[in-house]
């Protein structure tokens, strides 16, 4: 984890981007494509700050890691905030993932739409389980683990989503690792070792629940927008 | 949503949190609960800020929403922190949840372990499929959905879970809401028209893999731990 952020106008350096404020690029995203699709044209700092209840100066400074700056007297344009977004956040490419582990919530992940929308795209499937190896789901027919160097590589898979139980996590991720793969999203309930050039992001499924004990325990009016 | 934040050392309103602060809360939590496992007692705002990427302004101000005020020259204590914040988030309690909705990543999530961990436990699973109606699941009898409403009274079931397909989401969640269920975490990819009483978090699991995709574009070197 890095320690320091760039000052104001500083132009960013990769290696100082800290980890929370690539979540709030997400959420900014967001906010910013629901915008544009209400037919805003441009936002200030403070507005865009009070609807994700940031203050003014660190949208500023969050803004400047993107490298965006805005116009005096105007604000921030959306269209190009979205654009410089989805290119700091690399979705302005297609990412092409393969998945290990078909159980019930790699079925459900193969049928999530939302991956497609931030050009997220499952193109292999894999299972170590003969009796699912070969079925057709969502169009992909599920592999075989042994095909997975190869398929990784023919397809220019660059993320891994591993789905596996817990015990079977680590081993998995070192195929995956292995076969080439930069960046891994696990949704087993374990620490994965990871060389250090290797990304990966854990999920924590239990973090939107508890935003909502948190909601109806101070019995918030609306404060929780769904995405 | 609120536009508001309490200045620092103000006494924080329910109705001025907004929305983001929450979701900080969580990261908060999680953080600290990390540093009490490592043996850690107490910590300072700017320690915290460092290990999460906030300034120390943000942290003391997000602090200040849950009412906790560091020791001079000691800092913040871990324990009373991560109690305070779960006091804040509501999960210091026990909460029902009722989930609707047991296909594929219904049946995924009612073996997810994370959410005991933070005390959510799945008390009931409803489907509407009559195959599926009967079979017990982690120990849950799938029930019908004409059983919702007197279980969700008889089970005291504060929260509902809707993982159905979009088209039947907001039928579903009308009978959630009529049953007396205060906040609902929607899997379904549409938007939920609810009464203003009752809180709803929408999950998009994209935002994990951008935050991936994001970290592997900029070559970031371990800046995204796992949960």
């Amino acid at each position: 984890m890095t320690d320091s952020q760039p000052s104001a106008g500083e132009t960013p350096s990769d290696s100082t981007v800290p980890k929370v404020v690539v979540s709030r690029l997400s959420l900014y995203l967001r906010e910013l494509q629901r915008l544009q699709a209400a037919g805003q044209e441009t936002i200030s700092s403070s507005q865009l700050g009070t609807l994700l209840g940031f203050s003014d100066a660190q949208v500023r400074k969050d803004l400047g890691f993107v490298g965006q700056f805005g116009y005096p007297g105007v604000g921030y344009r959306c269209d190009e905030l979205v654009l410089a977004m989805r290119d700091i956040l690399g979705t302005n490419q297609p990412w092409p993932v393969a998945m290990v582990g078909v159980g019930n919530l790699g079925l459900a992940l193969l049928g999530y739409r939302g991956f497609g929308r931030q050009n997220f795209s499952i193109v292999a499937a894999f299972d170590a389980d003969p009796a699912k190896v070969g079925q057709t789901i969502q169009g992909l027919t599920i592999q075989p683990l042994d095909e997975l160097a190869t398929t990784v590589q023919e397809k220019h898979v660059r993320l891994g989503m591993i789905v596996v139980p817990g015990p079977q996590a680590q081993e998995v991720s070192d195929q995956l690792v292995a076969a080439g793969v930069e960046g891994i999203v696990n949704f087993a309930p374990v620490t994965l070792t990871l060389p250090p050039h290797v990304q990966v992001v854990g999920v924590d499924l239990a973090i939107e629940l508890e935003q909502l004990s948190f909601a109806v325990t101070n019995k918030l009016v609306k404060t929780l927008p769904q995405e």
